[in-house]
């Protein structure tokens, strides 16, 4: 392979490249040699840029994964109007984007944290923090509801970890089953006990 | 090692063994010639028993991850009075094992099928039956609650796969952070949820 003097965007194809083969195949299923052919890259250039294979993981762990999480929910769940709202939206475009590609890999970051969370301390404080980021987003936009008085009072955290839990979990199922028939029934039941807490 | 005239005694210790290794450490992450020794059996005794490692996988799911939701959800939330009263039982119960051990290995079923589910139909279908199961005996005591007049009539079939959800991805996220919280939140949750619909 030739060399690059665009070391940047080689780093990129690289951690393009282990994101895509942790979270459909899994970190240890993923060989080193089978990512520099993908990306494309040198075993030097990949030594370069990542010494290790746990580098790597953390670098998809810290740009990757919390940029999906953040695309994939915590941005929509602020712009929408409500958190019932929001998070009929995330389902719905979820659910549209696996019946497009016809196939469940599951949810990225839990996908990784059910895979490395307990072998090493770096994956699982990674790992964390993107949790406490998406039950943060969510639970600040059910305390803005509070505010606004459009829902009952109850804990906003602990109905934020609901939220999340039940995404994951379906989406576990939605996996197992290779159905989305898991995610649009906890979007329906999520958003019904959000609604029913409305004030009129 | 000795020949053995026990041979479901070591077929059982085989099992036993994989399944802590493959629940645990993975399927995948798993060596074969680990599993041997762990069971204490020879190469010529697994190979009699599984000739493959998916046959090792399949009896794990079907015989021993099987029996654990049987065991962990289905026969307690049977016996319990209501619903809620089963739900609370078992999380409760979860909980002060995983604080008893330290640490939490997150739950089989979804280690499993995470790792599992897309590679393989014959896992697919295995991962999958135990899931249907699971959630129709949530969805049969929630018909049991409406028949017995004691909760607001809504879909058992929806509730029990939130149940389901909720409690697998509160696992992945105790896995996560090595803290029983999200267990113990969503718990709560569940429980006001189905209280809150509670004919008085």
């Amino acid at each position: 392979m030739a060399r690059t003097n665009d070391p940047e965007g080689l780093r990129q194809r690289l951690v393009d490249a282990a994101y895509v083969a942790f979270t459909t195949r899994g970190y240890h299923s993923s060989a080193i040699h089978d990512l520099k052919r993908e990306a494309g890259v040198t075993g030097g250039a990949l030594a370069h840029h990542f010494p290790t294979k746990k580098a790597l993981g953390l670098a998809v762990i810290q740009d990757r994964v919390a940029e999906a999480v953040e695309t994939t929910w915590i941005a929509p769940v602020r712009v929408a109007t409500t958190t019932a709202d929001g998070i009929q939206a995330v389902f719905a475009t979820i659910v549209s984007e696996l019946e497009r590609k016809g196939a469940v890999s599951g949810c990225p970051l839990n996908n990784l944290a059910l895979e490395l969370s307990r072998e090493d301390e770096a994956f699982q404080a990674a790992i964390e923090a993107i949790f406490l980021r998406w039950r943060t987003a969510i639970a600040d936009k059910l305390r803005a509801d509070l505010r606004a008085a459009r829902i009952d009072d109850f804990d906003p955290d602990a109905m934020a970890t609901l939220v999340v839990a039940a995404y994951s979990g379906a989406m576990a199922m939605a996996k197992a089953s290779q159905s989305v028939v898991p995610l649009t029934v906890c979007a329906e039941q999520l958003t019904s006990i959000l609604q029913n807490r409305t004030s009129q």
